[in-house]
């Protein structure tokens, strides 16, 4: 049976895992101190051409819950989307921490000025909390991505209000080789206070980069990383599978072929006359199908049924990653045709 | 420069990334829910002869804060050496969960009922917290090792007192293979109520497995997981990993190396008439030399100056591993010669 | 410039004040221990006919911190209308305690079977907290009271569905004075899991009285007072006053003067042709205003204009209690007339 | 029998119930706004001659956790005394902010420059917490207090090693009339980055005055106070109640009475040649009774055996206040000759 239930099925790039081998009997530092680790950063800094800090953490939750923890004083909150991975899928790790999340009702998993406004001007006195930093995904939990536009008026919107803007990556490469796209990682530096580059869904075994733009969040950054548990006594693990990535162009190129084969799989579906629950633009699409051929489908590849839409059809979510085969997609078109 | 600093500087042994590389482009579920992972449970399971439940997480610090704050109610406390990796050297992460840390002076890193009766005994009501747990480490962080009475003392008088007991097994496999240990991992599914198998120190790239012997604290613990940011998306990669240590006994064989690696070190340093800090029985030892020999030897070698004895002496850290070569021990024995 | 801003604007009744002067030098034990406190837990279990536990707190929001971080383990969550007190009115409390609040959407400010359930089978899985303990107010933030045959529905509910219910009962007095009411305090022993009987805004100077019916409920609940800071020391300070406000049924008595004042306003209002956002029945009525009118009230009164209806029109919040005035009351109508 | 257990036996001076009664019909701002919080800490302020910032709240516990946790960063830590209150008798309030107690082994409860800087120099990296506040207790659990030269020397350490100094001043009064000091409350506003003025120990029913001197400390202050369930609806219970232990010097006076009272039970029992387990020098001495002795008052007189001296002796501790009488302390001596 084949999936795509995830981008994360599979394990690691080849590359990542070669270079794995090539350096094991190096003795290194430990705790994120090594040399690939600082190479990485470098990599990294390069691309964005940011003076920002940067921390490898193991996964989205990890990086989302010490992001948010470390840059919020207890009295204050942080704004997301009602589909935010925060609000939804990480079993109150943000509220774990003692914060609270103001949510916003977004048909598209977007936010806008307009709504990030109404929440910061509803919470006026010391009996509510405070809203501090706005939580966006970019792609968003249900496949979108934001346009240049859209986030450097976010962007303007927190500045003018002293809120911190964090955009949760964990899906980056497939954002930014969207064809909707006009943001680059550059940009990022320069529109966000705090985002992270998702390795885990894009080629890496583990592993999540946090770049730190703004100053007043660097601050003893690594006690937050070792009081979450979230500081690999082998760092070089994470080290090595960034550097590799960053190689050669090496992440977005995975990100390409994964929006390639989702593309080729929206393409078959379309001219089958279904439509689809959001923009299908990202590695993750949303196809409404007869409920009939979602369970002939469920035969033979592995998906999530997201919702119902009537009592007919369902959407459902198809996921593709780096590893995502041809013949994977061809089998699934087949199947549906 | 030959590293004694730490047993983590190498990365993974061989056969964890030849089983990496072999699986790598198998579909499998994620969260843990992977074949692999799947294996490595039973694989351990039948080693201890347990109906345990076993979880895999990716380091120390990230198990004990899970263990702990799983374990106890707001109001509950855990029983730790002064010594204790928890009290120390992990940036309070119990704290940070909501929960005081009782604390024990002892010379050898080691608890003793008397000790723990104490405790518990001092607290008495409602202004104080109540210790419900008793948290001990095992090689402890100064070396040394548990005989199998010790452990059943400490566990009887928790039993009898309402009191979880919590083996913190980073160095577990150095415990075992000493030649002071009279315990099996078989002993330690009766012995403790949970307690961790540590792979990060022991051959692995990361990844600690914790397994719970009493029901009363399995309920929903993968909540517990996922919510401290430790459920791995790609979480094979630990159940890979412990299905290839729990082959063959090659945990305990890397196990047996590093402490034979350390009694070589011993012996030398003890033919040169030196005495050491603790018992030299796993594989950290902590020799005492003079302060001129030890600037000596940080031209060549890397390692730790614990602390001071008295002017003229200071106690070092020396800590081998799977990976340490009979080169290194040699160089550094001929050094102090 | 009379104020119907709260029902905390004076200080407490006189018996109170009374009763804290002829008890002033008698010798009592602290932290709740005292005669006092004692006598007045009798009082209220015989009021209510239970095998309870009581315990008294300062205020609301500690009231209802303590309940919930209480009861909830750290996956666990609470779920509440949007408008709950929890959710909008306590600076994240709850949250600063570890957990989140799922949030129901409700006009009235009251829940329904049909609501949890939604919020209850969308939690499935590791991924999301898991709700345990629904939270309703009586009356409700906006004025309004539950009927009897709605609370049972949801107990039933929260039963079969192993959820604790928790009442907030702030303003229990006037829910149950209220013409709507068909509940009695005998009935909240019955139909809740925990409750807490409002003193603060009925009559005292500080204090809620915790009720808890459930045994699961109770273990080792004075740790979580002291821990969280609520344990008075001179606890009689509480139990003087709760025994004055149950003694000849002066807290319902308070209870209902507070309404008959608001059901003048009420009668005042509507006979000017006024509407009310929601039904006027408690201590606490919304009627819906020209602005300009409201303009010309502010001069003489203090309220909260609550929401804007239109251009033209705004509802305010006009709150009576134990120690408003006919006067007061008279002044307010003759004002808008 | 007559209480020697405690400071907080009886309810507050008369003074403070008269004006609880002159002022109960006025209507007055909730949440602190009111007229008499205002002046009350106008009265403080010009006590101290200060610029800090003045906040009431319930008790000594509240005081604690609120100003302790505003202050730290979520990796940050307080330094106290073992016999600190924060750190034996607050049910592990501070932790469960989530903050660790470094404690410091003290025989007279206070702490000295040399011991602090052992505990700030042993946490070197971000494997440990970061100490960043100290705190102290005037007076101590055990009775004694700080010259000010002690406190200058600590205020010195602090402020060059970027500490906060935290002054928990539940028993302020007695230590600032004890014979043995010579500190002022202006010294405090000027020695201390934030301390408290504790009024339940001192004739208050409840109320502790946190006086901020430090601008760091003082932002949205009112937030952690709400968060934390500690800002009372009608927080004129304790603005009137400070304004009362201000005018006149009342709060003084009833220290010096409550000292003298202590004064005359440490001269009869020296009189009869027994020592005292740490200096009698306010309202808490510890005496060295023998224990049928201790029995025989353990029958007229209610107070705690501290500990156990040898076979035949044992500490008890005698608490004197405001309302301790002559005849209570003659029968006591009376007992003993």
């Amino acid at each position: 049976m084949y999936s795509f239930k995830n981008d994360y099925s599979e394990g690691a790039h080849p590359n990542i895992l070669k270079a794995l081998m090539e350096t094991n009997l190096e003795q290194q530092e430990g705790y994120g101190e090594d040399k690939y680790s600082k190479l990485a950063k470098e990599a990294i800094k390069a691309k964005i051409k940011s003076k920002g800090e940067i921390h490898f953490v193991s996964g989205g939750t990890q990086a989302n819950l010490i992001v948010i923890s470390s840059a919020l004083k207890p009295y204050q909150s942080v704004i997301s989307a009602e589909t935010g991975h925060i609000n939804i899928h990480e079993t109150g790790a943000v509220e774990a921490t003692g914060h609270k999340i103001n949510t916003i009702k977004s048909e598209n998993g977007k936010l806008t000025v307009d709504k990030i406004k109404e929440i910061v001007e509803f919470h006026v006195d010391e009996h509510m909390v405070k809203p501090k930093m706005v939580y966006i995904s970019n792609t968003t939990e249900v496949g979108t991505v934001y346009k240049k536009r859209e986030l450097e008026e976010i962007y303007a919107y927190c500045q003018n209000n002293g809120l911190y803007l964090f955009l949760d990556g964990a899906r980056l490469g497939s954002a930014l080789l969207s064809k909707e796209n006009d943001l680059t990682l550059e940009d990022l530096g320069k529109l966000t206070d705090v985002f992270y580059i998702g390795g885990t869904k894009n080629g890496a075994l583990i592993g999540e980069a946090i770049v730190i733009n703004n100053q007043e969040l660097m601050e003893d950054f690594r006690f937050y990383i070792k009081q979450r548990g979230a500081l690999l006594a082998k760092g070089r693990l994470l080290g090595i599978q960034f550097l590799e990535l960053f190689k050669d162009d090496l992440y977005f190129r995975l990100a390409e072929h994964a929006n390639l084969m989702a593309e080729k799989l929206k393409e078959g579906i379309e001219k089958r006359g279904f439509r689809f629950l959001t923009p299908p633009v990202s590695n993750q699409i949303f196809p409404i199908l007869p409920n009939n051929l979602i369970e002939r489908l469920e035969r033979k590849f592995a998906f999530y049924t997201w919702c119902k839409i009537d009592d007919d059809f369902s959407a459902i979510r198809l996921v593709t990653s780096w590893a995502t085969t041809e013949e994977g997609v061809k089998a699934f078109l087949e199947e549906i045709s």
